[in-house]
């Protein structure tokens, strides 16, 4: 498939799991969360519960640690039938801190790639998720000064992404998104008629899977990693 | 105190508790906290332990209902020496559900204010706080439409501010802010040479409250509602 990037002006690139290291930490979570609730279910019970219970909160809770944490005890309180001790409330509360604390873990090549890119295109970040742990993210991990915006989003839709665009008087043939989820970096931009590159992260989140078909004949690639986004663009 | 506003064009609302109640929600929950907790402490203690644990998680949690729930389920904790019930942990979650399900109640004057003022003036929004709350308030509202921009902020800094207000390309002389919160909505922009109004919310909570000498020879009016505006404006 052939496509061209020769319009491209603005590079909007995602956030977790495309700068830096991310959804690992909340499978790590997840891990700790089933071992504290190991006398109570099953890990395979307990995971699939949490995506139940995660999903039911999004609408109130929207993306983050905070909504993932206030899951992760409401249904601790469920699963032990209201048994659970206070010491595993208060050490769900700690798996929350500790993830708001990890520092910064850049993924490989992110640091090149933005400064080869920068040279010819502006670069801008579109995230979802808590503005205030994003905006901390952004500033540990020294690379605020590659980028002309930052947009912190709700929710990745086609709808918000327009707006974005719209507000930066960009147009959507000029724009390239880049990121590692097909539901919120790509599917959305193509529909929009922008373009987008898919960099997957090892690890997705279940509620970021899309099905083949939403994918099939849809113009965007899939780079196994983000280095070699230099060989497309430059 | 004569303060010329003939130069302004952009206005600026704050969002909670100058456009709609909110404060007055946060009162109430404490209040039901203090009564599920009232066997381990007195109510006086209940809320100064409660401010005290918020204000140590703010740099963690930001401003919203999700870090304050947080906070509170951890303060049960604490303060009944990790003896406090499933029961009432269940009860803490629900104060914020229900918090983040309150409609929106506009305040006094408040649609008749846009109205007038943006037949004149640029409206934009500039709110601090949960991004997802904040944006459901507002469609909820049905206010959305007189606003040019709608930017929440993770903190209502001068250097945000600052940055709010290059991002849209206008100059402070230009730009009036109208806030109940001195703290955020007046002083950061009197200090970068921007215009403010204050209208003052009857609930103040203290992380918001300044001190006389921090307003003293400030130019900013301070009004007793929000219509009064009009007779400044116009």
């Amino acid at each position: 498939m052939e496509i061209d990037y020769s319009n491209i002006k603005v590079i909007g690139f995602d956030a977790d799991d495309t700068l830096w290291v991310n959804e690992t930490y909340f499978r790590d979570a997840e891990a700790e969360f089933g071992k504290l609730l190991s006398a109570f279910e099953t890990k395979n019970k307990i995971d699939q519960e949490l995506f139940k219970k995660e999903l039911a909160n999004l609408p109130l809770y929207g993306y983050g640690i905070k909504g993932f944490v206030l899951s992760m005890v409401e249904l601790a309180l469920e699963l032990s039938n209201n048994t659970v001790s206070n010491k595993t409330i208060n050490a769900i509360l700690n798996i929350g801190k500790d993830m708001i604390n990890k520092p910064v873990e850049l993924l490989d090549g992110v640091e090149t790639v933005l400064q080869e890119l920068s040279k010819s295109y502006k670069l801008i970040v579109a995230t979802k998720g808590d503005l205030l742990d994003q905006e901390r993210k952004l500033k540990q991990s020294g690379l605020l000064d590659y980028f002309h915006h930052i947009e912190v989003l709700s929710d990745k839709t086609e709808s918000n992404y327009s707006k974005l665009l719209n507000h930066l008087d960009i147009n959507p043939s000029e724009f390239l998104m880049i990121g590692n989820s097909l539901k919120s970096d790509v599917l959305p931009l193509i529909n929009i008629k922008a373009h987008a590159i898919h960099v997957p992260f090892h690890t997705t989140w279940i509620h970021e899977q899309v099905t083949e078909k939403e994918t099939n004949g849809k113009a965007y690639k899939t780079l196994s990693e983000l280095s070699e986004v230099l060989d497309i663009l430059n």
